[in-house]
């Protein structure tokens, strides 16, 4: 895979230059400055001599951004879940959650092309799995991945406990059934998706992930520290992403979830933690010291009430932090650039001093390269860089949402694009070509998303009827049931 | 104009419905579970008979939006101000406001494109005057308007105390320069305007729009109150945007800004008041007793830090609440959509009870009939009943983004709809079909967007410089200068 891209916009410190940007061996060889040569013509992309030449005239190159956390099944139900709690929200997906690897495998597909749509080349799927189709599972989000050429990581969703241990007890315990997996067998599960499906040359790779504190047994956090360490695979998880969690951390460990997961070792560079709302300065000083990544999920954590994580204090501690879309049922997009727009002015309301806000281009640098950090790939992707990976997205300067001219990056992380992606390479191949993904069939998934599902305003969560008078207690909300 | 939209999907009471709809005279004539006739073909529309036919089917029919405050001619600065408060971010823009009609022109139909192509029919554009020219901007953004066709409100801006006034004063009473226009030219200009340009029948409307408290004399308020009871005009305004405004409040009138507007009679049941961040609970008393409407404009009130409007406290006093952008340079983008998801489910995070949540269909009255009341036009649009006028806009359920199917009110609001918008009704006329506005050329925009602008990163704002330190220092942040 060799080809040029002329005449593009890139980002330089304090502002832009037109650059010519070559690709050869799916890496980026050379951005130099455009040499004197016959101007291209309008076509966006032709051949001059051997080599591919594209036009980037009136373009933006940026590195491609990390959607670095969500649950791709979720797609199934966005838009439906009422407005409710994380702990409540929950136990209505579960009720309805999809239980057939097709049907996992389409929406892993939609879930990269809005991804990819929306400035992404790589996805974090923290993939919930069906049980005792768990490997089906992993192998259709792998299938769907490697049809469409994003980058993925695929941290199957693990857990130790059953849903009712998440929340807090409050004066009465209460009896948990068991959950339906020993620790062991869930360890020997992800052992084996390691062998199955972990192939970083091929652009696909797995995490280790559990739930989180809330869901999950020491015995299941540190059988995972040990796969992690001895197959040199990244980590993952929930943290913190409720009041509830908070208070659940408090009656478990009796001190923090984040002091408690350091001692037993789950923190590290290789680390990346979906939310970290409800963390104080001293774990946020944790978080420093092990260089754990945040995983910032700000249209989550508004549609489910769960808080404002401290964004700025992370950024001030020196906390690496990347932007993640979540699943599409507390979203209920997969848009990437809504994601980090949302996450970048939402903080200025907490801090008067506007110099600690965060600027487009420091918004851009999260997605990237904060996003390639926490998968531990920062020397291989997340930076146009020579030597790295063809990972890159060409926004189109004249769409209309994108007009007037004035700061491109301003307009496309500030704005809100529409038709704004015209390409997308991952690992040097072109996987959109003029707004439009090429390696799948976008009108037949459209058909298949459409045929699989209902129109529906009227389910009912038995769950949610069981549980939520306990909830409403513990949380000491007015009236209670 | 007479036709009939059939087999589409409406919302009633609980869920949803197959509908004819029929228009006749510009307003809805009946609203009919489809009659037994031939299945409709494929095609979106098509004659049967003397009558146009349009093809409903897998689409959604909901009343037009109102996009409840802009500020059009700030299109030319999206993208570019830096990350700053209210005070600081309006004087940069001040700085580099276009001064020239035919930009106000272009930017005003780039406003209704964005507006029309997110589900709105109504723009409330609370124009910027360029100095000199006032009627000739107003003539401006009324042409563009009625070329386009989608129903305008334009609330000419007007103050008559310079910019620094604006912010409070600290220790150490400013001098500030007096305004280019007195109060009385100021009036007598308003009532040119509405002589000229208000028109309700053909969609045109003329505000008195003082930009607010901060910038404005009581006389200049009074003269509009006396204004709009004499020619039936509605009043609007910018109130509490920020924490500094409501300090200068206290310091100008010693009482808050809301019981001095209602002392001097500004509030009433068609008075509509922008941003509306920084009230107290006395104050919600008050524009709930007036029967003001806030308008909430969630994304500048994030992206310039000044707050959370508290929209739940509102809804719970009866208060009447609708959506809107802001002008494109806090925001930066026109997509009411947006504005509306984000204005939704912000207010999650300030109430622990889910109960009182907003639901995507109370969004969806919020934008349609909260946005027409605030204009005291409910009587004519805001819902489809049959009798009120046909500002209505179809949504393509086949939508990648709206799939798979599930709830299409909580897919739309909650999700983040792309190319969702099929067709857009304005006063029974079609100004939008199969995606694309129908009444003007938008490539032809987009060029002169493109031609009368230009890539920047580096400008630097005079009055910024000015007054930052002041601003600091009164605000009491940190280091000051």
């Amino acid at each position: 895979m060799s080809f040029t891209i002329q005449n593009v916009l890139i980002a330089v410190e304090g502002g832009y230059e037109t650059a010519d940007v070559q690709v050869a061996d799916n890496c980026i060889s050379a951005l130099a400055k455009p040499s004197k040569r016959i101007a291209p013509n309008n076509s966006s992309s032709g051949n001059q001599g051997s080599e591919t030449v594209i036009d980037g005239t009136n373009k933006l190159l940026l590195p491609g951004f990390v959607n670095a956390h969500t649950h791709s099944s979720e797609m199934w139900q966005r838009g439906i879940i009422p407005p409710l709690p994380l702990e409540l929200w929950i136990a209505e997906l579960y009720d309805f959650t999809p239980l057939d690897p097709e049907k996992v495998y389409l929406s892993a597909l939609g879930t990269a092309v809005e991804t990819l749509l929306s400035g992404g080349t790589t996805v974090v799927d923290h993939l919930v799995l069906i049980p005792g189709q768990e490997l089906e599972t992993i192998a259709a989000a792998v299938r769907a991945y490697q049809e469409i050429g994003i980058r993925a990581f695929i941290g199957p969703l693990i857990q130790d406990e059953s849903l009712t241990a998440g929340m807090p007890a409050g004066e009465n315990a209460i009896e948990h059934g068991a959950y339906i997996r020993s620790t062991q067998a869930t360890l020997d599960l992800m052992e084996s998706a390691i062998k199955q499906f972990h192939n970083p040359e091929l652009g696909v790779n797995i995490l280790l992930a559990p739930t989180g504190i809330q869901l999950c047994s020491d015995a299941l956090f540190e059988g995972c520290i040990d796969l992690s360490d001895r197959e040199n695979i990244c980590r993952h998880a929930h943290l913190l992403e409720t009041r509830a969690q908070k208070q659940l951390a408090q009656q478990k460990y009796g001190c923090s979830a984040v002091k408690h997961l350091q001692e037993i070792g789950y923190l590290s560079s290789k680390t990346s933690l979906a939310h970290c709302v409800w963390l104080d300065d001293s774990d946020i000083a944790i978080m420093a010291e092990t260089k754990s990544t945040v995983v910032h999920n700000p249209l989550s954590n508004l549609r489910l009430g769960s808080g404002i994580a401290p964004i700025l204090k992370y950024r001030q501690a020196g906390v690496n932090v990347s932007f993640g879309c979540d699943g599409a049922a507390s979203n209920d997009s997969q848009d990437l650039l809504e994601a980090i727009k949302i996450g970048s002015i939402l903080h200025n309301i907490t801090d008067l001093d506007y110099r600690h806000w965060i600027t487009p281009r420091q918004s851009v640098e999260m997605a990237s390269l904060g996003g390639a950090k926490g998968l531990n790939v920062a020397d291989e992707i997340g930076s146009l860089t020579v030597g790295k990976k063809a990972d890159f997205v060409l926004y189109d300067l004249t769409s209309l949402s994108l007009l007037p001219r004035t700061d491109p990056i301003g307009l496309l992380i500030l704005g809100r694009p529409t038709n704004a992606v015209d390409s997308v390479w991952v690992n040097g191949k072109r996987i959109v070509a003029d707004g439009k993904v090429k390696t799948i069939d976008v009108d037949n998934l459209r058909q298949q998303l459409f045929e699989h599902s209902e129109w529906n305003s009227k389910r009912q969560s038995q769950t949610v009827s069981e549980i939520e008078t306990h909830y409403r207690k513990v949380m000491n909300l007015q009236g209670y049931s």
